[in-house]
């Protein structure tokens, strides 16, 4: 009989957004007729943009003849690709080498499937609230977290505390879910404390495509010295839409070797180029063409365009609870908006009463950690028009 | 300083068909002007049939308008592939609810990642010679692993031992490598080994599609009690050469329940839903239509036709090796040939004399265990003229 990871009894029962989708989902059996907006899940509403369908349309045409038609692809990911998210981190101010960026499927895939590489027993620190990815795999794989807290004093942008030791730091910036993001001066110290401990940040910047204020890092190879102390993981799903396309990137510097108890050295990269070729069979030609295309300069405008759009459905949010005078983080270099639930309300209480109330539909701070539980969260991909709708009703409601 | 996941250090340094792509290109390098014929790495070169292609540019599309694009997909993947897979497996006389079916990125993803649901301390039977994944994914977890013999005396086709007790059982068939394939008999006694056992069969039928004979079963699933004690991968690489456009379906039976050591019931189906919302973000929408199109009746007879041209490969093969006295397992319900190494020579050695003196590229059986070191794999995944090429030059040879 087969003994199993016990550690999955030690994960709330059901992943946050399957919770969100089922409370909908009854609620909406019940009440047929209403009509409900969805500003809660981070999922896109905007087409892919105009070059994406062209290189899309033409490499299935590749793929329908034998001369053009492509099989296994190269484990890391096709040269194409790769150069063009180099030559992108260029343009962002960081220098990364086409050979240490690893393309996927996704970066919930890669944050997820990352601690495979680690030891048991490491500190891991996580910041709470955030992105409940990084804390469920690490509780799959029974190590312990050590939480850092983010909260209104902080600006939800925790810092390094020097007595606290570290083995493995999440930071993920623009947050998810409070859209606070951090300045240059803080990561600098984030990379000095990283290298102090001997630490490896894992730095999920999905996000960056939103950062408006140019003094603002999209990335941490920004800093100097994040190399010998950084993974970053990055996603196509908000700057391009493709959340339902799928493709992200890693970059994994080979810089990151550290010892092993026999006094071997171990490379991180070297790593993570085994799982990945082992574990993982690469992501569809198809996508890794329109991936390319979103990297071009008119494919790259296309993307702010549909991100200008966004910033204008913050904007209708935060003018609303400005009006109400309900305090909140983000919404400018992200698509987050993050406030205090009004009257007191715990948020999973707060997300029922938006719900029934006026059929809105939002994320429950609780589901991003224990500083959350008084918080919401609403994002900025729906609609003008319903995003509009949605706030008419939250104004009516305070 | 982060502790490393040190199993690593067991691991093969190159993955197999890494090492082969090192010593072509090496090869290649220095001979630029000779003509390499691969019939090494199980890759399909016939382009993408119609019908997925059809699909595939309407998919995209959709993804082009707002009223028809998709983001982020169910987690289980869409209904309408869902119920499609299962009518196939209804067709093939297996009954699969639709709700046990996970829609993935490939084979390998879920044969790899499926380790992540069980404990350490299982004793896991893994045939060998095998596809070398299930082995890699279990050394990583730090696994020890028990091989069943396949040799020439048991056709490449081990049974149950009752004397061996077993938590976790690998099984493949029709086999990669040796193209051996498992009598609806065969795997009635495993099946009848694995309840006895209280152990999970872990099987993969990537392969099924090219099972000509009706009496040998294609799924698992077609022996009774086995949805008590079988978890079953399957792809549509081989089936509709999809290896560049990524597309497996894994069926995890609801039945499949153990025991937690504090006396929970603890449900495999379940543990991999949550693995599979928690690490994963879903196939692409497009390429889920696609494979919705090989579900269909005239998709099926396209794939079936392709199927049919890597079968006269096959044959292509065999003659020659029938012509040399060379015996062979494979070839007819598998696209795989597999026989002894001429001349007492080992798989490796093998491999170089082939590449050297005949550039033409098969697959050293050591990459597939212990007992392939004198063995050899080609594959019928080649184009006619090519494959005929290969084996005029293999037949000058010996």
């Amino acid at each position: 009989m087969p003994l199993l990871n016990e550690n999955y009894q030690n994960l709330e029962e059901s992943y946050l957004f399957a919770e969100i989708a089922r409370r909908v989902s009854k609620y909406e059996e019940a009440h047929p007729d209403q009509k409900i907006i969805r500003l809660g899940i981070g999922d896109v509403t905007k087409p892919l943009t105009k070059k994406v369908i062209e290189a899309l349309h033409k490499a299935v045409e590749e793929q329908a003849v034998s001369e053009t038609f492509r099989g296994y692809g190269p484990e890391k990911g096709y040269d194409f690709l790769r150069n063009a998210i180099s030559a992108y981190y260029k343009k962002n101010g960081a220098d990364v080498d086409p050979d240490t960026i690893f393309i996927s499927d996704g970066a919930k895939s890669d944050t997820g499937n990352i601690t495979d590489l680690f030891g048991k027993d490491n500190v891991v620190l996580v910041p709470d609230p955030v992105y409940p990815v990084y804390v469920d795999t690490n509780l799959m794989d029974g190590r312990k977290i050590v939480y850092m807290n983010g909260t209104a004093e902080n600006d939800f942008l925790p810092m390094p505390d020097p007595s606290v030791k570290a083995d493995l730091i999440y930071l993920c910036s623009p947050n998810n879910p409070t859209g606070a993001c951090y300045s240059k001066e803080q990561l600098e110290k984030w990379v000095a404390y990283a290298k102090e401990m001997q630490a490896v940040i894992l730095f999920d910047a999905a996000y960056e495509a939103f950062v408006s204020d140019p003094a603002l890092p999209r990335s941490i190879f920004e800093i100097e010295g994040a190399k010998e102390c950084a993974i970053e993981f990055c996603s196509l799903s908000k700057t391009a839409g493709f959340t339902g396309t799928r493709c992200s990137y890693t970059v994994i510097p080979k810089e990151l070797v550290f010892p092993a108890s026999n006094g071997a050295e171990l490379s991180l990269h070297a790593m993570w180029n085994r799982r990945h070729s082992t574990k993982f069979n690469g992501t569809p030609y198809i996508v890794q063409r329109a991936a390319e295309a979103v990297f071009t300069e008119e494919g790259m405008a296309e993307c702010m365009e549909n991100i200008e759009y966004y910033r204008q459905n913050a904007k209708i949010i935060a003018d609303v609870l400005r009006k109400k005078n309900i305090s909140f983080t983000g919404g400018v270099n992200s698509p987050y908006i993050w406030f205090e639930c009004p009257n007191g309300m715990e948020s999973w209480e707060f997300f029922d009463y938006l719900l029934t109330h006026a059929q809105v539909v939002g994320t429950p701070g609780a589901g991003f950690g224990e500083n959350g539980k008084n918080y919401f969260r609403l994002t900025a991909f729906g609609q003008h028009e319903s995003t509009a709708e949605a706030m008419r009703r939250f104004e009516e409601l305070f």
